[in-house]
């Protein structure tokens, strides 16, 4: 998506440790008018997937999900992130070490918005090395859903999560991928 | 909002403790549709107000708050929450008490996304005590901004803090009041 390389040129910027500050228009600040278009897009993308239902995890996916939800005319449902396990039985939990943090985290759904029936879009803002993404198909594959892909806004490719993904047969689609990234620019994958 | 309070009544669960418990359209399982009409409404009745920014807090809130941005055309600006102090001098932040779980966290925003300029419209999904809004209002003060109102989906009314804040002279809206609640049944304000 064109627009949003060139927002994320104009008013991204790059931070050590490969950190993409964009809290001026995509989960601090929101431009609400370009997330609708945004999901939109995401919406065309997986137009004829027999999406049922969106799902993403806290909180700074929950815009973007919220707006392709919208455009696709379903639900979405979103994951919780809990500082430590939670055992209850009315859960689908899975453990996601998060990359930012260094540390683990449990993601818990209940178990009553995730039938089996569920052909599931994961959308979210960032994919880098996936491992939320990686925790979500657990919880899925639990539920015993289908993964009908993934969308999300901005693909750190170099990171590798993405590929994986698509790897193992699962529809990747991110509307920005970046190649590489330093304090001194960025390049898009086209 | 009658098909709020109808919804409420045929989806919501009374849990004890007084909770009440909605995640199957508002803030665990999301109807968007539904949140979206919700949206416009918040849109109709602060369309006078002058909004320049919604601003909302981690996490529930956030679907609500993006599509009543959307609708009065504004971005949104979501306050992280935080497990300990954040000292940096480059955010506004404030110290709540979560009655949910009987501690304090503290709510940080980058200072850069609120301006004196900005008239801010508050959106939540609920209100009991008003302890969020409490800190969130204290985040305007420390920016110089003005709050424009608040605005959430449900008001448990008998827990005190949208009147408290009205007796202060601020605009709250509630798309449904709760009035009473127990297991067996709730009621609404009229």
């Amino acid at each position: 998506m064109r627009a949003l390389e060139e927002k994320i040129l104009r008013e991204g910027k790059v931070l050590p440790g490969h950190v993409l500050k964009v809290g001026g228009f995509l989960n601090q600040q929101l431009d609400v008018a370009f997330l609708s278009e945004m999901g939109r897009e995401i919406a065309r993308l997986f137009a004829d997937a027999g999406v049922t239902k969106v799902l993403t995890i806290e909180a700074s996916g929950i815009p973007l999900a919220t707006l392709a939800a919208q455009a696709l005319g379903v639900p979405a449902v979103v994951v919780k992130k809990h500082a430590s396990a939670n055992q209850s039985k009315d859960v689908y939990s899975a453990k996601i070490y998060s990359y930012t943090h260094g540390n683990d985290y449990t993601a818990a759904v209940a178990k009553e918005y995730l039938a089996p029936s569920d052909r599931l879009l994961i959308v979210d803002d960032f994919l880098a090395c996936g491992n939320a993404i990686k925790g979500l198909r657990d919880i899925i594959g639990q539920a015993g859903a289908t993964l009908a892909g993934c969308a999300v806004a901005i693909e750190k490719q170099f990171q590798g999560g993405g590929d994986e993904l698509r790897a193992q047969g699962v529809r990747v689609e991110s509307l920005a991928m970046i190649a590489s990234m330093t304090e001194d620019g960025l390049t898009f994958c086209r």
